[in-house]
């Protein structure tokens, strides 16, 4: 499971302060905190709105990438900001995203091929928001199908079937899960989300934020953007591991457990 | 959801010299105790073994519908034990349970037709515990099969899907999982669980149970039993029929988060 550490993003108040005072120490010490907390990944999103994207973004990954060692996931819809981010990476990084909307593709999917990076694509199509799972599994095929014009392998693309809030439409999680099993079964791609997205407008968010992980992780989630340094939550993502025969006679569990780190 | 209760069993030391003993009122309050924490239906087995069982079984019938007002899951293999506890019942029973093993059918099916009562089938075939989910749905269907022939129809049948501990095999919970869904979808039958068995000779169960509940009603489970005095375990619950549409606007959820039962 590709575990992507998401507090490194813009529109926090305080990341997006020290994005843009360049403060490096806190940059870091959320990024390391996140790391020894399990994240693989770490998202980026320098996304302020206000300063210099592109070079907010490349402090950003270089910064990043002073602290820690693992691969990012240059988080932007933006081609200058994603080109900036990918050129200052080092190791392969993880585009986040490209959806089905009118001229996203032509934007992204030449970086992710010049780069040699993976690239979600998400699956908001021309019409906008998806409703069901047939709807997201279009959006899909149709990204997969522009992934490979610009020789990006299916391989290389993570779907994120976009999350709407169980608050919203009580139907909208049945949803993503059976979106989920049909990507995984018909295109044989993998498949990320942002979790916390699920709880919005309810209250105990991260209760329903781990429930949905392991619901999501027991359909076949390849890799999850959520918040690492949560321990009920990564609790629940080592449980669930163990439980799906992913983490070998449940040694990585066990350890957990003797470190004191399932809470 | 259906939530069996699981404590008022009599392997369980205290709860077996309970009932040796005809000690109402420990018992009583165990019932009671599950019922308020969201119990919809109580698990009770006499099965000491040393004493008279069919005696045994319809005193505790008794003695705990005179304390709760919900239908009690019959939890016995000998169709003495059944039908006395049938026999006592009030309301419809849940008979647990029949398997697909040779001779156990003609003993219980026809006490279930004879109350008017719902039946668990557990997925144990001749052949002994299933391994893979096709196992089990071939015993499901010979087990809808033999209940049809006794008149019992598949709306009165709940599937158990035999769930095998993690720590034995590291596929088992992915098969059950996809059994799950197999039987749902093609034999239109329910599904039950006991929950406590798939974290065995693990350390922090509850962890385990919990995040396991969570999967599986993400694939479409019906019952469980389960221990419904553990908080964080009913709070997975609450969370889970919150995201999937079934507590309709989340109005249960909102109101176990405001009436602090959500842990």
């Amino acid at each position: 499971m590709l575990v992507v550490g998401e507090w490194l993003n813009a529109t926090n108040k305080a990341v997006g302060a020290a994005i843009s005072g360049r403060d490096a120490g806190f940059v870091q010490s959320l990024a390391s905190r996140q790391v020894e907390a399990g994240a693989t990944m770490l998202d980026v999103n320098a996304g302020s709105g206000h300063g210099d994207g592109p070079g907010e973004m490349e402090w950003l990954v270089r910064t990043v990438q002073k602290a820690v060692d693992v691969p990012l996931c240059i988080d932007s819809t933006d081609p200058l900001v994603i080109e900036r981010g990918l050129a200052a990476h080092r190791g392969r990084a993880l585009v986040n995203s490209v959806s089905g909307e009118e001229g996203r593709v032509e934007g992204v999917l030449p970086l992710v091929k010049k780069y040699g990076a993976d690239v979600v694509g998400l699956a908001v199509g021309p019409g906008g928001m998806p409703s069901s799972a047939a709807d997201r599994l279009q959006v899909a095929q149709l990204l997969i199908e522009a992934a490979k014009e610009y020789e990006v392998p299916p391989q290389d693309v993570y779907i994120d079937p976009a999350v709407l809030p169980a608050s919203v439409d009580g139907n909208a999680v049945g949803e993503v899960l059976r979106a989920i099993e049909m990507i995984k079964s018909s295109l044989g791609t993998k498949v990320i989300l942002g979790l916390s997205n699920v709880s919005f407008g309810l209250p105990n968010r991260r209760l329903l934020n781990r429930t949905f992980l392991a619901m999501a992780v027991a359909v076949g989630l390849d890799a999850a953007i959520l918040d690492p340094i949560d321990v009920p939550l990564m609790s629940v993502l080592k449980a669930a591991e163990a439980l799906l025969g992913k983490d070998e006679f449940c040694l990585a569990y066990i350890r957990a457990y003797r470190q004191g780190q399932l809470g």
